[in-house]
């Protein structure tokens, strides 16, 4: 049979299910990718699985997201990441060596691997002929465990690339034009996979912009092949022996089809609040901005800062604009130095920031009140840059250089210059840039600050109980309102005490304080629409509601990465058989479960009941058999636990 | 009659009163420097007077504290600044810019004349023969709107520096050494003039770093003379043509007398929690660090950033140390990047953070729980870096950098390798760093975000009144303690009531609701020892207590910039007559004062009462005929528009 590279990948990891699009399968995963801000937990449940050693071929923890230290907390966990990894066999990237993803990318990416990582854009390196995939942190530790990795077998959507760039069009542009064409729901259940001649013109680099924007496609992955592009990259990094060819068999067929002809493409820019909110720079140039913000995992490359530095050379930014340089990794940063790069960003007023996440993630560089910030980063959900009321555009370094010029947004082709031509430097002046761990790990001790706590013990669900509902929440409810992100919640995460008080604090202000009273008289359970648990992966979303007594999520439909989040926790996640039931519950109305062991164990309907006036309300769950048990064990920490 | 530095500038400049030290005297003040945590209510001040344009010479506004920008705060009073600075006339230095303190040097320090400024740094360009003086905020607003800075005339102590820096010794083991011969209060009411054979071997940043500091020493300010190597250091700039000499007659005088003979100088630590806790490093050396940090106006200039760059080149410093690498201005940053030193500290895992003041003021950098830091800024204060169980060292680039090498404190001399020669570059490649007011300031509106509030009116002290004890304090409350800095309370320094909730929460946390309860009731007193309002010059410390009902503050003795920001903010600051009385008194007790506006315009000491026992209490203030003008008009602001 001839197989796409997706399939290949599929089936050279296959423990379990049938490669059939919808099916459970299991996948080995041969690599893990963990940064700080979920990381912390990650190590904290291979300790509280009693595990010794990683079972992966190379797992790797990243400092990337938490590098403000405005107290003890940040610094406190760097060093308890840091004997986490000399524990359990991983390699340590200490803060100021960048992002996780152009990290790992630049240092132990290798074509044909699997990469699971408890970051959403862990994508990103499907650049490397991988298949890559950001999950849930407790995914992430099972995978570490030595677990497989399950996940519905995805659908393949090939998109066949012909052309070349145009003058100042990039890769932001590609993925931003097939945002625009299918919206942050069109890799649902997808792995997107990119394939034809117009391949060639696009830099290893590029393709990690491309891959990593998958996840705003809503895609499982996204893949490339393992090209002479590849091959060219490692051998810059000083690994080509690692490099493998991984291509599409010629007769390969896809699942669903695209095409993009790279030369029809334009300078593209996505307007608040969403990724797909797209439309050619040129219907809005004019626009007054306030800050241009350059960097981050979605335009990582050398190209994407030199050619903003190559845009601004000599000249001034204009005045009141706050033109933000992120260094994506140590070693991009050193280059672009040497090169004289940050030597023309700094000369035109730019402001340079250390390498890492940063306000990309909501840690600094918040932009004012109403002002208009371009930003080459992933995402422009509302508030995420930090400021609540905030205007955030998505763009291409170019588009991003060019308006900090004119302090307006700004079309790059109207500038009065040529385009840059921007060439790679062939060789790397490679850095010790990965702690390895120490062969002997016996005498390692976790260190451990005042604000890491242990997980505490859950028990198992009951088979008959009655849950009063807590809220009683709409559609698409993200994980930044279950449980935000940013400076003031996410220093909390590896105490799970204390970050359960910011619990849908964002929905309810009283949900804590209600959940606290109810947690005695048996737990609570919580009510809401579609795609519910969208957005971040971040597990805490589900840590701190269980913490809080959550045992039961009601909803008309389930967001991916949240669901397995719920389960993995032991929270059972449950769905309207008729959606016009939702209108039926008010909050603060007595829920019965009967049976519910059965029910689990089950794959029909089953009937739940309301108190007030007994009426039943049929409701289902889609587990699989591993489901079930992992919920009637209580979550997946006893079911590790059970099975050692 | 022969004259040293320090008399001359104050002859140069004085507008009243005799230079007899202990006499008030008032200073024509020529130039003023702001920053943001200060200048936003500096602005308002001036708006709230109804000042249309400054009156100085050379006014300028700094962005250099407030730069983490995780909400819309930061920003919006960067925007809410280079409007100000447009509309009144000012000089606007961009966040990125770098430290105020040394930009200031580089672009506006002219020898000769007078700086005053709203951070308690402001001392450091003294190095440039100017007599330069950190002041609360709302001295430097008088000064803006063409008022006398009153002082009382300092004594001046002369240090004769004689022979060269051995080898490893530097420009800060100097200061340390001051330090540690005169303890913390050892400059006080003193102006420090350095002269003698052994300034032509200090650079003139070399002597910023000893001005800087000269505010540990709690001197009024201190003074070098310009010389050749000033006028080297302006050429470089392009400003040789601004440069004037100015040195002491022959036969000056000093009131004071110290000598330093650099030859006899070893590197020096000042151990937690006193930048006068100081010790030679061989006696603690060998104590393991976690950071390393590099960088602050008390070690701004190009030498110390390449000496440590000479230090760690093509070496890798220790695993699990944060090498913490601060630039202070941008123009520094790119000679650091041109001449490759930047690339030195990367290759080494040194972690490049934004030009600014970042962590020297606890914003961001913040060590973790119970772990040594070595930093090269100015002050060790518990807490200040963020962490309140922190262990602070201040010492020099080599210490840092060589420490950094080896993970624990380390002598620099024991380093196998020959001590760096630093030559700083001659020419620098001159950048737009300031943005000039434009010419037309009649359509400038002052842009306030939501976070900036107007100042409230307050109105003049009443003739009779009771009042409560809200606080019974000890000796050495610091302004910290008052009302403390960090990225938790200072972005809401425009916001008079928000800022306010946190006056004394370390002293007492119900201060707060007990004073807003007062409020009505006709406020309250708070009672404390010796030096009272030690440390930082802020002056939200006054304003935000005056807001909430403080009328009188009752104490064994004042810090000098505190005492002054009590009285500008119409607060009556009194001493016991007998320190034994202050056992008398405790919190709650009603304390009755009658004919007060008689007792302010008296020199006399005068009773108050304590209601509970009808004991009388005698107390003096110590206030000039402007003083009393001020308190009986309710402030500055009020005597200022009166005056109008």
């Amino acid at each position: 049979m001839q197989l796409n590279v997706a399939q290949k990948l599929i089936q050279d990891h296959l423990v379990s299910g049938e490669m059939t699009p919808g099916e459970e399968i299991g996948l080995r995963i041969d690599q893990t990718l963990t940064q700080d801000a979920t990381g912390t937990m990650v190590m904290l449940e291979l300790e509280a699985m009693g595990i010794d050693e990683v079972k992966t071929e190379v797992s790797a923890q990243y400092v990337d997201h938490n590098l403000i230290q405005d107290d003890y907390r940040n610094p406190d966990d760097h060093i308890f990441l840091r004997s986490a990894a000399q524990k359990f066999g991983v390699y340590y990237s200490r803060p100021g060596n960048g992002v996780s993803h152009p990290v790992h990318m630049q240092e132990l990416a290798i074509p044909g691997k699997t990469l699971l990582g408890s970051d959403s854009h862990t994508c990103a390196n499907g650049c490397m002929g991988m298949l890559a995939m950001g999950a849930g942190g407790i995914d992430v530790t099972m995978a570490m465990a030595g677990e497989a990795y399950h996940v519905e077998m995805p659908r393949v959507m090939g998109v066949k690339i012909t052309g070349e760039l145009p003058d100042w069009v990039s890769a932001k542009d590609v993925i931003l034009e097939m945002l625009r064409r299918h919206s942050v729901k069109g890799g649902v259940g997808k792995i997107i996979e990119y394939y034809g001649p117009g391949l060639d013109s696009l830099s290893a680099m590029d393709r990690h912009v491309i891959a990593n924007m998958g996840a705003e496609l809503g895609a499982t992955a996204t893949v490339f092949p393992s090209d002479e592009e590849v091959r060219r990259f490692m051998k810059s990094q000083g690994r080509e022996d690692e490099w493998m060819e991984l291509k599409a068999d010629p007769d390969a067929e896809y699942d669903a089809h695209d095409e993009i002809n790279l030369s029809e493409l334009v300078p593209l820019i996505a307007k608040p609040t969403s990724p797909d909110n797209v439309v050619p720079v040129t219907e809005i140039a004019g626009e007054p901005i306030y800050q241009s913000y350059i960097g981050s995992s979605a335009n990582p490359g050398y190209r994407d800062f030199a050619v903003a530095s190559e845009i601004v050379k000599s000249k001034q930014i204009a005045n009141g604009i706050s033109f933000d340089i992120n260094p994506t990794s140590r070693q991009l940063l050193q280059q672009l130095v040497e090169n004289g790069h940050i030597a023309n960003l700094l000369s035109a007023s730019g402001r340079m920031h250390q390498a890492g996440c940063n306000g990309c993630i909501g840690m600094g560089q918040a932009p004012a009140t109403g002002q208009n910030s371009l930003r080459t980063t992933p995402r422009n959900f509302p508030g995420r840059s930090g400021t609540q009321e905030d205007s955030v555009f998505l763009c291409s370094p170019e588009i991003a250089a060019a308006s900090a010029l004119t302090g307006v947004i700004t079309d790059p082709r109207t500038l009065d210059m040529p385009c840059p031509d921007i060439q790679e430097p062939a060789a790397i002046n490679k850095q010790e840039m990965l702690e390895a761990p120490p062969k002997d790990t016996s005498d390692i001790e976790l260190k451990k600050g005042p604000n890491i706590s242990t997980i505490p013990d859950f028990d198992a669900i009951e088979d008959n109980f009655d849950l009063p509902v807590l809220l009683k929440m709409g559609d698409n409810i993200s994980t930044d309102e279950i449980l935000a992100g940013g400076s003031r919640v996410l220093p909390y995460r590896s105490n799970i005490q204390k970050i359960s008080t910011f619990a849908f604090e964002g929905v309810d202000k009283n949900y804590h304080n209600e959940a606290l009273v109810k947690m005695t008289d048996g737990g609570h359970i919580v009510v809401a629409g579609h795609n519910y648990g969208q957005g971040s992966s971040r597990e805490h979303a589900a840590l701190a509601p269980r913490y809080l007594g959550l045992k039961v999520v009601l909803v008309k439909g389930f967001a991916r990465i949240h669901l397995q989040n719920l389960i993995n926790f032991g929270i059972l996640p449950v769905t309207f058989m008729n959606e016009e039931d939702y209108e039926r519950i008010e909050k603060e109305d007595i829920i019965e479960f009967r049976n519910i062991h059965q029910a689990i164990r089950s794959n029909e309907p089953f009937d739940v009941r309301l108190k007030k006036s007994g009426e039943t309300i049929p409701v289902k769950h889609d587990l699989t058999k591993r489901h079930m048990d992992i919920l009637l064990a209580g979550g997946i920490i006893n079911w590790v636990k059970e099975k050692q």
